[in-house]
């Protein structure tokens, strides 16, 4: 059994952005922002009235205090800062899954923020701090072997590991730098045979070819290209057709 | 019994505003910034660590989304995102009242939300509407004869009247506006004279000499101006003295 | 001879909204976003680069500091503020204008700010004392018979008239709210017709079927809407065929 | 001949930290806050106006757009955005120096801008690429031996090496880091006596009481910390005293 999860509301005001309304019929887990990178209070509310209609876990998508730069610029925060920020955005969208008859039941750092954690130990902890600081002891989604996923384990948090269809992964199983060529799979039949490697097989093929093993728990599809519903659609039923089920993470 | 309130936590970032040590020593109700008009989410956590410490009621000092005007500028929000954005704010403090092992406990509009759900029915009802969308029964501090407090009432929520010691009343008990000459009292013998006449006598002298019927179940004493936790201290002492216990509203 | 103006620039970090290279093929004069509803830097710049190289004039598009309404929530804001805050745009433009090889040329205020200045005498003042403030005597675009142009006209500065072809009118030759039925003509062809009826006879068929005088220099076609482009390439080579040559205002 | 800046017009809103007022009768040259960390157009019109009175230069503290961290937080801004950024602020700026009849006549980076643009190459080049993007070629202010004052010859700018008399010297002629015990002088005599030692003998005592070679053109005082401004006017009588003339650098 895999969950799917994307990263949904990134809208903001005026703008939109990710196409939630079909998204929400595939993955099985959301990652609605929550006002610092993207998400305004209405888009907020919107989001998690369709998640809990359709019985989609809501996920709190965590980030730096950047809506000029989408959350996507690192930010040297203090422990202390992040940790109460972390906790001040789930409270907020916690308002609203619960308006919904849901809850938060995760939380994901967004952008440059969950590029920043797989290596900042430092930051990783401030994160942890807080989903602490929220209450409760919700799972955090991250990258295998991140620094996140080791917070969270030390704090006695579930640590969700997650993999990337669309990504390319070096020989080590780290994701391959956005600014390096062939960073993303564009191709979508590649997309579908990668996430049906890693959920069957726990595999990846890395970008020189070797099969490494990445078994992921979660698989994050893309929420924010043309076509995310439809790959989304695609991987899913590859997934139905291969025996895999389908379903958030326990 | 009366209680005494004020506006606190209102730095962000690098800037301070309220004295909110003193401050959190005298009155039995915290209004806290909740980030849109002021108060970030450290102030904020640290506003309601002290508050939970020393027994103080924490409130939701919920405003329009406006830093650079202090909240302080009306603004034609439409209803739904006024009540989405006032059920964010709440979230987003009620994380760190209950770290701090308390809870948010009532809602207060701030500034020119205030002024306006005086006389607006439309933005009464969405601040309304914000507080049960973000769940319970919360209490709705406001002015007597209010839109707001009216819309509360219409709700099902408990409407808490208070007063200010420190301003101007008409004859028919509303407040004398800023703009108007005389609009706020200075003098600090007469702040204490009125503080005690409203909860004593339920009156005060308004601008033509008459006394006026206003019978508040808080004061709100202000925590921007200098001195402030001076004439708190002072009017706390003054009920004391006059017999009157001091506490939360019910 | 009629201009042809549009709102461009309107995306923000991530986001985008406006088809800026497509409707800079079309328009004479460019409305372009100052970043206090929409339109940073990067934005900004490149869309003053683009018109300067085809010799579209650039406009300042001022707005209220509101990015989460996009600016289309009216705001009190005291006239040394707004003054303040719309030569501050207006000289943050003037920056990537003039690194183009182009100049701010006019000033049009956006959303909420436009349609307070209609009627709101304070705010109209203090929109050309802040056009006053950034220098020079730049020309004001806005509705006939408005606050706006009065006070334009007061302070010695041109006001430019415009229309628009796709806003339904009242007989006085006011536009209909957005709020009420009709007040937005969808119809292509219908925009067209009106377009020419402006340029050419200088009149508008108002919602009671009367003809008005309506005689525009400039003629707004909207851009944050589908299709944008393909109307005002439509209403473009309907003027040409008509013999109305389209240019930017004197 | 040495010259003294601070940075000033540091409040925002309703929030206000720099005695404005006091220091601008003390320096010589004014580093005004551009709105992306500090200072509203209120603010920035009310600094020109004041420092254009009194014969004080007017530079750009250009910042991070980080409100909430005071630009006091390392951002990973991409060079085209960053250099946006900066001509932006710069433009926002000009329109009130010389509506004041000034000219911003410099540049300053702020915080942790400042502090990136000593070892990052990249942004170094960034700003200065801001600069030259906002016209002229305004000299820019640094440290000795930083890649910002690079970047500056470089681009065939005027690059102004600046000393801090209330910071502590490594052996190496670099900053002590804030973080590090002893990283800033609070005794004002010290301050006073280090001030002069740069000015008339252009060296510093380092941390390891060793002698050190710094010989800026501009003396950077404070004007955010309690006694900001009579630091400044202890320090403005200890030159004259000793037969140092203050002015803004040429």
């Amino acid at each position: 059994m895999i969950d799917l999860n994307a990263d949904l509301g990134e809208g903001f005001g005026r703008w939109t952005l990710t196409d939630d309304d079909a998204l929400l019929s595939v993955v099985t887990s959301a990652n609605v922002a929550c006002g610092f990178h993207a998400g305004d209070p209405v888009v907020m509310r919107r989001v998690c009235d369709l998640a809990a209609e359709r019985g989609v876990r809501i996920g709190a998508q965590v980030s730096y205090r950047d809506l000029a730069g989408f959350g996507r610029r690192a930010m040297d925060v203090p422990a202390d800062e992040l940790a109460a920020e972390v906790a001040y955005q789930i409270g907020a969208l916690r308002v609203f899954a619960e308006a919904a008859g849901a809850e938060v039941a995760y939380v994901k750092p967004h952008g440059a923020l969950y590029n920043r954690t797989v290596h900042d130990t430092d930051q990783a902890r401030a994160v942890v701090a807080g989903v602490r600081l929220a209450g409760g002891t919700l799972p955090v989604l991250g990258l295998p072997g991140s620094r996140l996923l080791a917070a969270a384990a030390d704090a006695g948090l579930t640590g969700v590991p997650e993999a990337f269809a669309d990504r390319a992964y070096t020989p080590e199983g780290t994701l391959v730098p956005r600014r390096e060529p062939g960073a993303v799979v564009h191709d979508e039949d590649a997309v579908v045979r990668r996430a049906l490697a890693f959920a069957v097989d726990g595999t990846v093929e890395a970008v020189d070819g070797t099969s490494v093993a990445v078994a992921p728990r979660s698989l994050c599809v893309h929420g924010d290209t043309p076509g995310a519903a439809r790959i989304a659609v695609r991987v899913r039923e590859a997934l139905a057709a291969a025996g895999v089920e389908v379903g958030a993470f326990a």
